[in-house]
Order: structure tokens, then C-alpha cells, then sequence
């Protein structure tokens, strides 16, 4: 198995995902796990030096073009190419790795993927699964949390069966429950577009739907799989993670809350897209990049893709 | 001044409606306060020999017709023209009361303000505001949390303004912030309503507009008043209100998580209705109840029904 890694992506890359890759590749060393980082060649080396790290630990495909965080998405991936972001879906494509991880700039992780590897046919519009605690020390998966602002009642209806593969088979979870956000419980409740998805969630064959949730249930067991539009996920997302940030400034901290904490998932896979991919948060540190190139082993090992195909074929 | 309590609205009515009546009544006792209460006489006074206090300390409308929580609001006002939630109402349309309070059947509430004292002229469409922490112990207002699911841009820029004057004259803070909940800074992100909003916003001349914020804004000091749609508001004041209970279970409490409390707060005013309305949650302890009251003295006394008068005149 092949992993590649984007060696420049994130707030302090390149130096935290070196180190975090040197963290994976120590818990990987007896396995046939490969990290191959993209990046620049010469830099990547004089980190790993000042890590006091072997430079040739790694293979490295080089590259100097880097697509920065605040660059505009679509006009990135055209005119950078050959950027570590696009280099690494290039790889994905030609299967020469299988799957792909950036803490770089999420937007054109995203459109990257959709110009490269693209959507899995029948899949309208991929989504970002974001990862929610739950009271009993499990996660739930929450999607979508950004890929698709404006969403339509068969998105959701899709974001559903993707959420509820990853959840059996990725969580282990039998016959996922799924459930739609909403700001109320009765079918007939929401916004246009709650109420068009509530029917074809009902009318699903491939999901358990357990109905309608609200703000109040992301953190009980009353679904393992929250699908909304990407403007809700996102806004709850952030609150979660300002939520830790408040928790944590104040030293209250227990296992539970412990699950809020990004860096301990590493980072959200973008589902319904031909391949293995995985954004990192911006900020990720050495912890976070270990545990993204984890969940990119787990989704590999999964062979979530090809789940997500047969569903759709 | 006058405020009608709704006797029988909340799940732990009328008992803590009453006990929070006394509590208000106690701080009330030397300046020229009222409370009305509205409900079963009998039942009234049973509570008040219970509770060991004077069956006469409050003025009652009598009144034999609930509005239940269950019930679908625009049937019940219809059917109940005498329910305690409609008395309340033709009360404060006749002006023989200042505001109307009720920890009841929010729906109703609001349908109910709508059809009876209805919209300010001007105003679309009435919000309900909330009330968010900040890290700096003030309370921040958010809206609409649940009052139109699906809005226009131009709702939302109504909105701003709504709790902009809420903000100014409730919790005298001088050219309040509105930030507009999105899942990105930039003024292009987002849905099609933000991106419409924003631009709205940009150009209002009532409101100090600060521009895009994110989920992890919420409860930091980038903006006094949080302007969203009311499906994305009510998902967030519930899961504030899902913080606040994970906290309590641990016993993590200290003055700023303390604010997440809704009975600290409560209320929640709809603003841009032709009177002062407060809708109650419907798990109101005795202390959110004498809250509510205190709140709807503050805004009799701000004039804030006045203020937005002007505003759209």
C-alpha cells in the first residue's frame, strides 16, 4: 500500500507533516505501508536533517510549485499543474498510489479531485465527511461539512448512503441509523429543502432512516450518520472545534471531550470521488498529519471506493 | 407597567410558572411592576395554597383553554380563541399589557403574534433572537433561531438591523458588530443567500457591518449581533444549549460556561412584532421564568418595539 502525502500542504508545512509522517512511518515500519512525500526535494531534506532524521526515508516525488492556502481554487489547479496538490492527484489517478492526503488548501483538494479522479458515476455531488463525538465514546460521521454550500434533496439523499458505507464499513457499524438534521422532529418540519429530503430518505432502501435530529443529538446515539447541506455541517463543525478550544483553555478535559479534538481523527475524507482522499486540517500538527496517513490506511484497507461503486451500480 | 405570564405554558407548568411569578413578584415588590397571570383560576389557586403563598398576589385572567405543546400552532389559535397564549395576545394588542410571556407552544407563539399584534410595517418577517456567550461574559444576539426556516436576503438584512437595535438599546453597546454566519471570510463564499445577503449588508446604512464569520466566531468578540437563516440558527443555539448539559453532566463550570444556561437568559424576544413577546423554553425551571419576566421589563423599558418603529419609518 502507497500512500501519498503532500509535503507542502498546511499552516506549518512542511516541518509538521515531516515529522508527522516520520510518526506514522515508525508505526507502519513492519508493514508493507509506503509514504511517498511530494514537495520540494531540497527542503523536505533540509527539514529531515534538522530533524536529525534519514533524508532518504521517504520517497519523494519533487516539485516547486506550491498552491497556497488563500489561492482561489479552480484558477490554482489550471495554472499549477504540476503543484504537489495536483502531482498528487496525478498519482491517484494512475494508481501508482492509493490514496492521497493534504492539510493543504482545502478548496483545491476538492475541485482537484473532481477535475482529476472525478465522482464515482451516479454520485451527483461528493461530500466531506466530518467526524462528531458521541456520549459513548464512538464518532459519528456528519456530512456534508462544506463540499456543496447549496445542496439539493438528492445530494442529501446520496451524502446519506456514502455516510452510512463509511460508517459499516469503516466503524463496524450494523445497519448505520441515519439521520436528517432538521430544527424540529416531525417530518413536515424544516426548510424546503429538509422536508423534500425527509421523503427520499424515508423512501430509501439503502439507509436506515431513523428521521428527523436536531442540534441537540449530534452527541447522542439517536444517529450514527448526520447528513445535512455543506453550509449547516460546516458551521456545526467549527462550533465543535471552538467548543474543544473552550475546553481545553479551561483544562476541562475527559476522554469524551478529548474526541473533539481535530488532530485526533486527522482529517475528513472527501466521499463519492474515485479514489482515496483525504483533506487535513490547516492547522494540523505532526499528531494530526500521523493520524490523517491512519485513516488513509483504514479507507484503503476498507476499500471504501469500490463499496461506494457497487452501491451505485 | 403590566406583563401577562402565560400560567399554563411549559412543560412544568403551571408549578414553575407560578413559583417564578413569586420570585419576579419579590423583586418587583416596591416599584410599579405587574404581572398578570393567565390560566385556570382554580388550578391557580390550588398551586398558590401548595406553594404556601397568597392565592390574591396576582391579578388573573381566568381562562379554561390550553394550547398544548403538540399541537399544530395555526389550528390551535384558530380553535382556541380562548387559550391562554390568544388572551395573552388580545391583552397586549388592546395595550391593556405591555408584554406577553409564555414558556408554551412556540409555534403558537409566533403564529400566534403574527395574526394578532402582527409585523411592524416594513418588516417581512419577524425573528426570534437568541442569545449566544461570549468569551468575554457579555451575550451576544443571534437570529432568527427558528422563526423562518427558508429566508431571503432581504430577511436577513432585516434581521441585522432587528438586532442591531436590540443590541444598542437592550445591552446599550454603542454601534454594535454584525457579523453574517457563512462558512468562509471571503465575500464570494458561501450559498446563494449568504452571497446575496452579504451584499445587502455591505450597503446598509442602518448596521455596522463587520462581514463574514464562521462557526468558531460564534463566541468570540468578532460580532455583537450573528445574522443566519433561522434553520441554521436553531442548530446552533441547540447545540450551545447540548454544550452547556455536557458541561453540567461534569461538572466543567465556571462564569462563562455558566452563560449557556437558557434560564440565565430566560427568553427569546421575537423581534420586529408590533409589542413585546417573549417565547419561554419549554423546560423553564421557576429561575428562567423570573428571568423572562426581568427580561420583558427591560425591553418595555427600552421602548425597543418603538425603536424598530423608527427605524423602518
Amino acid at each position: 500500500m502507497r500512500i501519498a502525502l503532500d509535503a507542502m500542504g498546511g499552516d506549518y508545512a512542511p516541518q509538521a507533516v515531516l515529522q508527522g509522517a516520520l510518526m506514522a512511518k515508525e508505526s507502519f515500519s513492519k508493514e508493507n505501508k509506503e509514504i511517498v512525500l511530494i514537495g520540494n526535494q531540497a527542503i523536505i531534506h533540509s527539514h529531515f536533517e534538522k530533524l536529525g532524521a534519514d533524508k532518504n526515508a521517504f520517497e519523494i516525488v519533487h516539485t516547486e510549485d506550491v498552491i497556497q492556502m488563500g489561492e482561489h481554487p479552480t484558477k490554482a489547479i489550471g495554472q499549477k499543474p504540476n503543484s504537489s496538490i495536483m502531482l498528487g492527484f496525478k498519482m491517484l489517478k494512475e494508481k501508482s498510489v492509493d490514496a492521497f492526503c493534504s492539510a493543504g488548501n482545502t478548496g483545491a483538494m476538492l475541485v482537484g479531485s473532481l477535475f482529476t479522479i472525478k465522482a464515482i458515476p451516479g454520485i451527483d455531488r461528493p461530500g466531506i465527511a466530518g467526524f462528531i463525538p458521541k456520549e459513548d465514546g464512538r464518532y459519528g460521521i456528519l456530512l456534508d461539512v462544506g463540499a456543496n454550500a447549496d445542496c439539493k434533496p438528492e445530494f442529501l439523499d446520496q451524502f446519506a448512503v456514502l455516510g452510512s458505507l463509511y460508517s459499516k464499513y469503516i466503524f463496524n457499524i450494523e445497519n448505520p441509523k441515519v439521520g436528517l438534521m432538521n430544527l424540529g422532529e416531525e417530518e413536515q418540519k424544516g426548510t424546503i429543502l429538509t422536508q423534500a429530503t425527509h421523503q427520499l430518505l424515508k423512501n430509501n432502501p439503502k439507509i436506515n432512516f431513523v428521521g428527523n435530529i436536531e442540534g441537540r443529538d449530534a452527541f447522542n446515539d439517536r444517529a450514527d450518520v448526520i447528513v445535512t447541506d455543506g453550509f449547516t455541517g460546516n458551521v456545526v463543525l467549527k462550533l465543535a472545534e471552538t467548543f474543544y478550544e473552550l475546553m481545553e483553555k479551561r483544562n476541562f478535559m475527559d476522554p469524551f471531550i478529548e474526541l473533539f479534538n481535530y488532530a485526533g481523527v486527522g482529517g475528513s475524507p472527501i466521499l463519492g470521488v474515485n479514489g482515496n482522499v483525504i483533506i487535513g486540517h490547516g492547522v494540523s500538527t505532526p499528531i494530526a498529519i500521523k493520524n490523517m496517513l491512519n485513516l488513509a490506511v483504514q479507507l484503503t484497507e476498507a476499500g471504501i471506493v469500490d463499496k461506494i461503486k457497487n452501491a451505485y451500480n
